[in-house]
């Protein structure tokens, strides 16, 4: 799968606020196992990672996540930037996530963050 | 660690070309099973990726790495930007890594490559 691709369903997960679908999108594009750690948080498995998406939608209600630049992979990795807020408004809150699949599958996220509101 | 620190000390091990040296700041500072991959090369263990540095300093004579940028990090996760070229010169080639570390030793770094000559 290319970085692109990758990086747009990552998103759109991101994004979901229908439970049964963003646990379908987890539970076809990342492993098991997989394990997502940034600077504030950090989770392990399907269900840790979808109430982590869950609680990050209810703490920012109507933000939507978008990339920013061009994603760009090798191998098993890649990378991309993006960006949170409201739509239509410059978003207060970037960062950066690289990600590393396992037979086409997350396996891990690792995310920084790169602009956050007062920071 | 900081992430400053951890940054310097890999890219001073980059800089390294005098083998015993090079040899002893990776059984100091990384994991025995060590992992690198970026989107050109991939080692694992101290012995490959010394070879892997080595490879790099040969191909490159001359050339210095430099941090660019402030280094970043969380938990067992940094990340930074670099710059490789002639000393005095504006590098032609720029990167970004990000590191995992495990009991304060560097266990993988995955690479990316920012500008290289041509690309």
């Amino acid at each position: 799968m290319k970085a692109e691709q990758i990086a747009e369903r990552y998103i759109a997960l991101w994004n979901e606020t229908k439970p049964d679908a963003r646990l379908e999108g987890l539970r076809a594009g990342w492993t098991e196992g997989a394990r997502y750690v940034d600077p504030m948080m950090q989770a392990e498995g399907i269900a840790e990672i979808d109430g982590l998406i869950s609680a990050v939608q209810e703490r920012f209600p109507g933000y939507r996540f978008r990339l920013t630049g061009r994603p760009d992979g090798h191998g098993a990795h890649c990378r991309f930037t993006w960006a949170l807020g409201p739509e239509g408004e410059k978003p207060p809150i970037r960062g950066f996530d690289v990600v590393r699949l396992q037979e086409g599958r997350i396996a891990e996220v690792v995310g920084f963050l790169d602009a956050v509101p007062g920071g």
